[in-house]
Parts: C-alpha cells; sequence; structure tokens
C-alpha cells in the first residue's frame, strides 16, 4: 500500500566526453514460423553495434510493422508460453473486431488482435551501448514478437555513437 | 507454442559518418474533439523534419500530458474503433477508482482510466530519420492518443539529425 | 466516436545549432520496500542532468531488471492505488502461470506476474532536456515500477547533450 520514498539513491557515474559522434541506420530481417511467436534478437542487435565498432552511445530498435513489437523481458521457455497466452486472453482473436468486418475494412487478414496486441507491447525500445555492446541487465533480452505470422519481418537498428573511448 | 530460433536474419546496413550533429526541440499543439480520440500526427512530424533540414538521424516523440499518449499502429477506421473499444473495455471508465473519489482525491476530472490507459499505451516513441523523413514501416503512423479531451494538447519533438548526408 | 482531423497544429520552434555533443552514463541504485511499489524518479534524474551540466540534448531512462518498469504518468497517492490495483487485476499473481510452475521453470520466485506487468509498462523512456532539466509536462513524472520488491534494483541513465546552450 505505501509508496513513500523508499529508496537511497546511489550513484555510479561514467562520464564519456564526445569526440566524433557516428550514426548508422541498419535492417535486419527475419522469418517468422508462427503466427505468435517470441524472437530473441540481444545478439543480432550485439552483432550490428560490433561490426560497426561502436563502443558507447544508444541504440534505437525499432520493429517496422504494425503488428510487430519489440520488447524486453527474460527470455525463458516458460515465461514466454505465459506471454503468449496472456496476449491470447486480454486480446481474444476471435471477439468481434471491426477491423476483421469485410463490412467495414478491407483488411483480409482478420488480424485486429495482432494490432492491438502490439499497441500494448510498443514499437520502439531505446537502449544504452556499454563496452561495445548492448547494457542490459542481467536477466534482459530484446524480444521482437510476432503477432501475425509466419511472414517476414524485418526491424531497423540506428546506433549512435563513438568508435573509440576516449583517454581518461 | 514453439518459439525456436525461427529466424534466418539478412543485414541491410546503411553507415553514415557524422560531421555536425545538430538538435532542435518542436512543440506541436492540437485542439482535440472527443474525449477519447486517436490522432494521426505522422505528416506533423515530417514537416518537422523538412522544416529544420534534417536529412538523417532520429526523432524522440513526447506527449505532454499524463492523459495523453504516443504509439505506432496502423490509422484504419474500423481499426481505430477497435482501438478505442478495446482500451473503453480493458479500462472501464465507470469503475471505483480512488483518483476519482472526492474523498481521496481533489482531482475533479473523474479521470483515472485516462491515466491508466495512457499507462498502458506510453508517453514516448523513438524513431529513425532516413531521406529526410521519418523511417517508418509501410503501414506505420504515429499516433496521438486523446484519452481525456476534448482539449488543447502538446507535444514535443525533438530531432538529432544531420542537415546534409555526407559523400559516400 | 469519430476521429476526424480534429486538429490545428500549432508549431513553437526552438533550435540549437549544436557544437561538441557529450555523453554520460550514470547508474541510480534503489532500496525497494513493497513487492509493488511506484517511485518517483525525476528530481534523481534531473540530478543527474545537472551534475554533468547538461543543458540541452536528451535522456533515456531504463530499467535494468525484466520485474520493474519505467513509466510516466501523475505521481498522485490516490492514483498511485489505482495503477497498483489495476496491475493486480490485469495481471492475477496467483493464476496458473508455467513460469511458476517447479516442473516447467527453474526460477522460484513465483514472479510471472512481475515480468508480464512489466512487459505491459515498458522498460526504457526516452525524454528531451531543456534548460538543464526534463522537459516534462507538468503533472509528468518519471516512475520506477518494482514489481517483484523489496530488492536492490539500478536503473540507467544516458544523457547526450550540450553543456552550454549556444549563443543565438
Amino acid at each position: 500500500m505505501s509508496s513513500a520514498p523508499a529508496k537511497t539513491p546511489r550513484l555510479i557515474p561514467e562520464t564519456r566526453p564526445t569526440s566524433a559522434i557516428q550514426m548508422v541506420l541498419d535492417t535486419i530481417v527475419y522469418r517468422t514460423r508462427e503466427r505468435l511467436e517470441l524472437i530473441n534478437i540481444t545478439r543480432d542487435l550485439n552483432d550490428v553495434i560490433r561490426r560497426h565498432g561502436m563502443k558507447a552511445g544508444f541504440v534505437i530498435v525499432q520493429s517496422l510493422h504494425t503488428t510487430t513489437a519489440i520488447f524486453i523481458n527474460e527470455f525463458q521457455q516458460a515465461l514466454l508460453d505465459d506471454m503468449k497466452s496472456f496476449l491470447e486472453k486480454i486480446v481474444g482473436r476471435f471477439e468481434y473486431w471491426r477491423h476483421n468486418d469485410p463490412r467495414l475494412s478491407e483488411c483480409d487478414r482478420k488480424n485486429a488482435d495482432s494490432h492491438l496486441r502490439a499497441m500494448l507491447l510498443g514499437h520502439t525500445v531505446s537502449l544504452p551501448v556499454r563496452n561495445g555492446a548492448l547494457a542490459l541487465g542481467g536477466w534482459q533480452s530484446v524480444i521482437l514478437a510476432e503477432l501475425d505470422g509466419p511472414r517476414e519481418r524485418a526491424i531497423q537498428v540506428q546506433v549512435l555513437g563513438i568508435p573509440e573511448l576516449p583517454e581518461r
């Protein structure tokens, strides 16, 4: 019940005076296999960072489709199954949706549920880069949610950073 | 059921060595018309990018109110109506909420539902800029959700980018 | 019902030609007190911005745990209680979840609900900095959601900006 100031913030600073910030924009294409599928894309994101030699900075990851999403969580099989059944429960695929009604919509994919699930999960994530990799917490993975597969899907990865750490 | 490594990532890189990164911060004001309304702001965001001559970089879009939200989806009328009825179902306006109870709260707008819906949709979105425009997927629009209108509302648009593409 | 183009956008531009963009990455550690707790971290974020003398730019705030989240809303006690009861209702702690089932999962925290609630709220927020502080709306606070406390928790704060406003 309490949300009192229950905190003693402690700071671990790390400053990076920046000389030449670089910007890169990559696209990664996935071939998904299920209608509702969760894909760990952390390694692919780190590959982009590494390929461009970025040491510090940040990444914007963007799902390029309205029926895919990007979010952060633990990538554990039992939990992934929970996420899927939760999404299926909270937005019922076979409820009445106007987007699936041929009198109201030209969309023939009957994927209103996919759109609404993506709306809840979100389409972009921004993350710091440290020591040449995503600065994620120990249990965190970046997850691409396929919500209307199987299809070919693309994400965009923008890295803005510095290739070399400055001397301190 | 499977979320096996169902992917064959393919890469389409596009590198932009950056010389002079510029930063701009704009505010756009909207006059909304409904209590629950979804507004396509994609064109207005692209206008900001174009006005400042930004060719590559990224944009942070931020709703400046607790009862508005910013998200990405397809802007199709039947689907917009589904989004609204979904939001109305998942957070009932006339359920008991402490924020609407005059014994517990000084807020007289009775808008707890608006706050909770905004919490689900989110207040900020970050997106790459490419070729002088938002690098969105083909069906993607950036949508401002008015959740307690009609009112005058503002969003902030920050662009960080480079005015000219470097020679390759 | 209508989501017609109910808007008359009005623009308030503010341009900042940028000379030397700096990048800093800080970690803030919190000691939480409840299982489900909402903590206003706005002041701590502004302290990071101030300590590094950043005048304009933007901030990426990231929760470093899968069972914490970062979001924006009004920090009002009655509303915070509504947020908590909404999260408790929408993802039931004691429903059957595979992640809590010792036959399917090695996790002994029984915290599937915490993961799913974090999935809905999100792990990162990006915000502009203006005049040496977060450029938030009048009622907006940045909130850290502890969803499986009490524990020691960390967030990352990345600031990318310029220390001095250029002459106009």
